[in-house]
């Protein structure tokens, strides 16, 4: 060893047994080796949600709703869903998801649902549910791991005589799908209505199309905030072109089971409750419920978009140019990107000093970052923005209306704003609720919901910039209590929606949305205006107050007043009883001024 | 459309305009692509941490600097390390890491540096710094987007000539590295320590193997709780046998730059602070420190384990069952899994009523199902557990002194536990800062420290079972004030450390730890024990104080009191003085119960 080097092995004598295990260069070569993508998140599983029983269940329905949500969406089919929950044993549930969506062509079907990374919403920006391809694949590997079961599949196309079933596994060393079993089947997707007490409620309907997928899975199924209910029930309130069947039957429960709130978990507030989940020791059992379509016209549907430059960054530039199918700088600007045109493409190669006719691909390192300098300092039309739907304030209104009795309801539907290139747009609602409401105490935090892409988030709020959001606003300005840097306290619903071409959610579960400084400030924003209205409520509410107050106080001295002056004015008895109504009356058309 | 089915195309008449984008089954599948898992990355980079540049800064040297330890640490070697960070232009930084670790082999450097999921610490239950095989490709990835430049890696491994010199970029596409330069060179890692006005002390060390990456990026330096001057402090204090020197140089600040603290984000308390941000508006700005090993012993190595029977769902016991080089489901058991003797496999297959002779390979979906039940309902030993390593408790009580000035200090280390199959270790220290402390007030929240084998975490705090378990212990049971669910307050400096074959991470940017409820437990309990000594602590100091203030209270009187007692007793006047004198002489040896 040269020099100062390499003492450090004489200063190792004192490490002993553990020696023999040292590594050099080369072992530690030969123990390299590639990681696929599913085992990748097979170990990391709490990544995508499937961390506990409780919230696999729910992860699994949200996966198979959304993607159901996407396909009839995109096909311009209002959407009617069933999803159906039936325990197997103690710890073991089937999750089976059927919709009346255009179908899966069936060479697609493996891959969809046994493949992680792989769909067709990834490379696009457009408003959609599902964005990242893992999801459902993700279930179905979840199903895999702990039931040894493989994921079923059933879907029939438009204009086909019969369906396709299939059951496939995730060979997660590779990533590839293992097709188990396949056959033609005759299936309609079929489903039923229920009243309010469960009972069949007409004929049931029969689809000419869709797909439904099973999974069997360890799960726990418990009721509360975070529970697949209460998801599927905000699910129906933000979508309200949604017809959502749901079904739940539970074993009874012989031995002691999986029923109760996972350990060390209390009920949270509100929760559905305690005595409901005890409820469940014995029959009934099952759930069933329908929740009905509310209007019978689909959102817009929302246009694709090419991405902004100035969301692109130069790494990007550098590979879309690599890509383009255009044979000049020129072309390639204007017709890769939104809101260049051939004039402003040839203004950018200008000012960077790059010819505009020079072939794309033959773009030099330097050259791309004068490009890209060049793009920086071009003032540009801000992205298109009619790419983001929103849910509507009166749509929202109605969901608030659907969810709490209360005296004050506010919606707030921001304009469509940008970060990093992509348009997104914010919806607020508030409501204040009547001071009869059970659940929504006067000192307890506010309740917030929370949406992306009109899917509910029910987990990780402290992560979510939805509640820095409102955590960040000075709601005592507005009337309400807040302790320092925490939400505010009352009996008061807030929900916050986000829409975008692409939400930065902060992990694979898509439980919460990163902390975008645009996007904060217009959460904020939309906020202050649904505080501002509350306010004008709440003082308004306050002034009525202490106005009745007033007017009590003195009708009870109306009698008084009145036997006084029937006294001094030595008026007859009956009298007495004119001036009182008199007085009543003038006290009821006065305006008091508190 | 047949029955009541497809009904819903008559009622889409008000949809209008976007009817001709409506897709089908076919168009759809037409769509459908695989997603390469660092495109997957490169659009989600938020989840690696590399979402803001000031971030982005912090994990480009957090994961190089992990990967140096790990790699000298598994080869023997006391680690040296050299982080420089050089800014190039207001917003790009080059990050260089050098280290004295073993180098890597030249075929290995490629798919090492520029490929995403690729490393040899995944696939095994071993104690290290880096698991995911991700985090510093990521780094480059990161670097290559934003400014298009590569991952240059210079290596030597021991007795060879040359070092390997190459610079790499990653095909996003398929995540596959591209070599653009490769030449032997003539290179040893050369460290230079200085002494504390960063003038170099002594001659350079030069070492004869090692490995330096440098990437180009955008980012910010901040200083600050989460920069990375406080991780690499952190580093040196829980790695007391790394000597690392650091390095800063910032251009000087010509144009109104980047130096300042991100927009919209004031400097927290106690950030290191604004007066030296614009500090940096001129000269000095540069920053040259080493932090000198205290130790000259590496840390014991933990051993890597076999998984442990108890922690393997039903899948990936069939996994393992197909993969298996035994010839015999009782080999299978016995020599794949720890804890499982020959003969307790023989029990387990007895259990199943599966034959210990047969084929594992030919293990049937129920006879997979009744070995997992059998393995579950028998009892085995725990999961070994001398593969974690804790600092130790001397160790952490010299790091906290390193870090403040206190009158108390504490530290646990906890017998190893075990979640989900998975060994792991809690330490925790405590410490209370002497009250002219200027940094820790006693009504802020206390400082808490957080690690993951040896590593500093330094964002997401909110979402990390560490801040969990230090908000959920009752703190005013020893004496300090609480706001409800939140850290307690006062001048106090938490850390809490875990160490684990594999830690559960929240994200890939392993920023926190997933909450389980047994890493959880184990937190509480060394949080409750060095409370419990903090309280000894802070009760005979109130002791103290109050008896200090008795006496303080006494001594005013002992005057008067003498006065009073020479006239009753017709005294002389130099009596008076005396008796002053004996009182409090008396006074000082009562002890004041209080």
């Amino acid at each position: 060893m040269g020099l100062k080097g390499g003492g450090e092995f004489s200063r190792l004598g004192g490490m002993g047994k553990k020696q023999a295990e040292l590594v050099t260069a080369e072992t530690m070569a030969s123990k390299q080796r590639d990681i696929s993508v599913s085992e990748f998140f097979l170990k990391n599983r709490h990544l995508l949600g499937f961390d506990s029983p409780r919230r696999a269940l729910l992860t699994a329905v949200k996966e198979a709703v959304d993607n159901s949500m996407d396909a009839c969406e995109e096909a311009g089919i209002l959407p009617e869903i069933a999803v159906e929950l039936e325990q197997l044993t103690e710890s073991r549930f089937r999750v089976t998801v059927t919709d009346n969506g255009p179908g899966i062509v069936k060479a697609q079907i493996p891959k969809i649902f046994a493949k992680l990374l792989y769909g067709s919403k990834f490379h696009r920006l457009r408003m959609s549910r599902g964005q990242q391809g893992i999801g459902i694949s993700a279930a179905g590997m979840y199903g895999q791991l702990t039931t040894g079961a493989a994921t079923r599949i059933l879907s029939r196309i438009k204009h086909t005589k019969m369906a396709h079933a299939i059951s496939v596994q995730i060979d997660t060393r590779t990533n590839k799908p293992v097709i188990l079993s396949e056959e033609e089947q005759d299936w309609r997707p079929t489903m039923q209505v229920v009243d309010e007490e469960g009972k069949p409620d007409g004929a049931p309907v029969v689809h000419n199309h869709g797909t439904c997928v099973s999974i069997d899975m360890e799960a726990a199924y418990v009721r509360g905030r975070q529970s697949v209910d209460e998801f599927l029930k905000q699910c129906a309130i933000v979508n309200p072109h949604l017809t959502l069947h749901y079904r739940l039957t539970l074993k009874e429960r012989a031995e002691s089971g999986n029923l109760k709130p996972e350990a060390g978990k209390k009920a949270g507030k509100g929760d559905a409750s305690e005595s409901q989940i005890s409820g469940f020791r014995s029959p009934p059992s099952a759930l069933s419920v329908t929740y009905r379509r509310a209007v019978n016209l689909l959102p817009a549907i929302p246009d694709e978009i090419l991405p902004h430059p100035h969301g692109v960054e130069l790494g990007m530039l550098m590979q879309m140019l690599k890509d383009t199918e255009s044979r000049t700088v020129k072309g390639a600007l204007s017709s890769d990107f939104s809101r260049v045109s051939a004039q402003t493409a040839g203004d950018i190669c200008e000012r960077a000093g790059v010819n505009p006719k020079a072939s794309p691909t033959r773009v030099a390192h330097h050259e791309a970052e004068l490009l890209y300098k060049a793009i920086q300092e071009t003032k540009l039309m801000r992205p298109p923005t009619d790419c983001v739907a929103p849910i509507g304030e009166e749509q929202i209104l109605a969901g608030l209306k659907k969810e709490i009795a209360a005296d004050f309801y506010s919606a707030v539907t921001r304009e469509p704003a940008v970060y990093r290139g992509n348009p997104f747009l914010i919806e607020v609602g508030v409501a204040y609720a009547k001071p009869e409401d059970p659940e929504l105490k006067s000192d307890d935090p506010v309740r917030l919901l929370r949406f992306a892409n009109r899917v509910p988030l029910l987990y990780q709020p402290g992560a979510c910039v939805i509640t820095k959001a409102v955590q960040g606003v000075n709601w005592k300005a507005y009337g309400l209590d807040q302790p320092k840097g925490s939400l505010p306290v009352g009996p008061v619903v807030v929900m916050v929606h986000m829409a975008s071409v692409w939400v930065p959610f902060t992990s694979e579960s898509k439980d919460a949305i990163a902390s975008y400084e645009d996007v904060l400030a217009e959460m904020t924003l939309a906020l202050q205006e649904c505080g501002r209205r509350l306010s004008v409520f709440l003082n308004k509410r306050r002034r009525d107050l202490e106005a009745a107050r007033k007017r009590n106080y003195m009708e009870l001295y109306i009698p008084h007043l009145a036997l006084g002056l029937k006294e001094i004015l030595e008026l007859p008895d009956k009298e007495e009883a004119k001036i009182v109504k008199d007085l009543k009356k003038m006290l009821e058309k006065t305006h008091l001024d508190v």
